[in-house]
């Protein structure tokens, strides 16, 4: 697959012996496309959130790893295993919160182990396994889509956070994914976008795939949600995610959890609109996820300026957590789930034994 | 009053021929005195946010009207009466929300109306009465300071939004002035400090009052509250108001309505501080109060540079309406009010008749 025809811009591009990524740090005014040769510079784009959104590093983890492979590829079979699991290692260290990296290079990390060969076949089986990752992310999402359109009102306005859209996976989202979909199925819909300090994922990638998608929409501060939900002026909430536990609490991009709160109070449903592969079942519930501590300067400083006084000490948590009891549903591409999050969850386990876990 | 000494950098100077006000949209990172040298040029100032914060804006105009009177001075009584009033006009039409400014402008007419005598007397009048109620808000401001401490348990951890400091005020300020007292009185407080989009008044004027104060802070961004909360890393809230209602309803800075919902949601108290002046008893609720909005642009754009793609649209509610239901106490110079507060304001006026409307 070399490229993703529905975004204008893709989030990535893969050309066999480097994976192209987007700048998102400097989106929506350059769309600069930047080349990682190996493994390490993959790693260095997800940290530096050169790359960003849960589905998204999960297939770019896998791209790195046939970077590994590929750089491996004149290696016996144990020494190039080893440089995989060496380039898994540093790949897992990026990023804590989003379980589809770990997801990810476990997966790509399986393949490996169950084909036979030295360096040359580990090459070949990496490769594929990472580009049916990214195939099935986009099939994934347009399925999410499908199913979440039918719980989006016609004439609704929806509010979203951060940006869970093409450029938080391979192609079309998630939560936007399911904005896209209610749009294209000719519902009339207009969207609030919270900006999402302090990296204004809402701001610069939201608004801008919902500009190009011609989708209604309204950038507001994330303090302005509670205003408009008390006017009567959001019917539906619907977010991503970047990890769900076994009963359901959903982690996600810090200020999730407020506007969770708020819907609650207002009697608005609020969804998650997920893979399955963002499914933890390993972690009973959101308080063992792991929160991100980002640097402060992200909060103290603006695009490298500073807008508080030097020396001010700001605290940045990357994710929140919101507890299972204020989510109306989970849009996965299986279904969408309903409370008790714990029983669904497991069934969904149950149902295909080991397919959730792997290639769901 | 040619200086105020707590603040380093003051609020405002007045000359008697000149009212000087600190920049406050290029604070923390230049302190530049803007010249105001008659009252057009306060006029401005207020409009372009130069000044902000109730109390502030509302001493600034009366300073305004004060210049407008020594402008007025070498004519006939009714030529300089009506000199003022025109000046009230274009000063009341400066922003909507805050109450204090139209308070403010009312006492000084009134000061202007009761005096006899030509434009001469009127302006000694009217320079006087500003100068009177620059003094009488340090001197409220230490007040509810004094009042409000006690509600500050030791060890709290405060969260504060936007900012109720000496900056929105002549000196000392409403909310702060609470953390000012509680930390003058030997508590150990630390403040989580909203930063409080668009304009960033947390991030750029509380963080470096209360640096400049010596008070333990951390700089969040809004949409970390709920998270915090959540952890328990909360223990009350204090915010300034800029107009309460008859009923106890309170409009002030944007997402402060959902910093309530949130403290109510995790049982913590949410209290206001503000002066007297900011309750206006002839607005039975809030949602009578009028919302300004302000220009999109101070949402897409970041000190001039877009965050935003080009085109986007974008809300700019300047403030929110708090429910008097989710409001634990208002604390004013008079004593802090507790719910039910139609009955607790409609006590203050009664008990001294004229009074809290007036020179309260």
């Amino acid at each position: 697959m070399s490229q993703h025809d529905a975004a204008p811009t893709p989030t990535m591009r893969w050309h066999g012996d480097r994976l192209d990524l987007v700048d998102q740090t400097r989106l929506p005014h350059e769309a600069v496309m930047v080349p990682c040769p190996d493994a390490a510079a993959v790693g260095r784009a997800i940290k530096d959130m050169i790359v960003r959104g849960a589905p998204a590093i999960g297939v770019t983890a896998a791209y790195g790893l046939a970077l590994a492979a590929r750089d491996a590829r004149a290696l016996p079979r144990e020494a190039a295993l080893d440089a995989l699991r060496e380039a898994a290692v540093m790949l897992r260290a990026t990023r804590p919160t989003a379980v589809n990296l770990f997801w990810a290079i476990e997966r790509v990390l399986r393949a490996a182990d169950g084909t036979a060969g030295d360096g040359d076949a580990l090459m070949a089986a990496v490769t594929r396994e990472a580009e049916d990752m990214a195939a099935e992310d986009v099939a994934t999402n347009r399925t999410i889509g499908q199913l979440g359109a039918m719980i989006i009102p016609d004439g609704a306005n929806v509010l979203t956070h951060c940006n869970a859209g093409a450029l938080a996976t391979v192609d079309y989202g998630t939560a936007v994914g399911v904005l896209r979909a209610a749009h294209e199925a000719g519902k009339n819909i207009h969207v609030w976008v919270d900006e999402t300090r302090p990296y204004l994922q809402g701001a610069r990638l939201t608004a801008w795939e919902l500009q190009q998608a011609n989708i209604p929409a309204t950038l507001i501060t994330d303090n302005m949600a509670g205003h408009f939900m008390a006017r009567g002026r959001v019917q539906v909430v619907v977010t991503g995610a970047d990890r769900i536990a076994a009963n359901g609490d959903t982690a996600n991009k810090i200020g999730t959890y407020t506007v969770a709160v708020l819907a609650a109070a207002h009697g608005i449903p609020f969804y998650i609109a997920a893979p399955v592969s963002t499914i933890d079942p390993a972690i009973a519930d959101g308080s063992f996820i792991p929160i991100e501590e980002r640097p402060p300067e992200e909060v103290t400083h603006f695009q490298g300026r500073p807008v508080a006084p030097l020396g001010m000490r700001a605290a940045n948590p990357s994710f929140d957590v919101t507890p299972a009891e204020l989510i109306a549903g989970i849009i996965t591409e299986r279904g969408i789930l309903r409370p008790p999050y714990g029983p669904a969850i497991a069934a969904l386990y149950a149902a295909k034994p080991g397919a959730a876990a792997s290639r769901a």
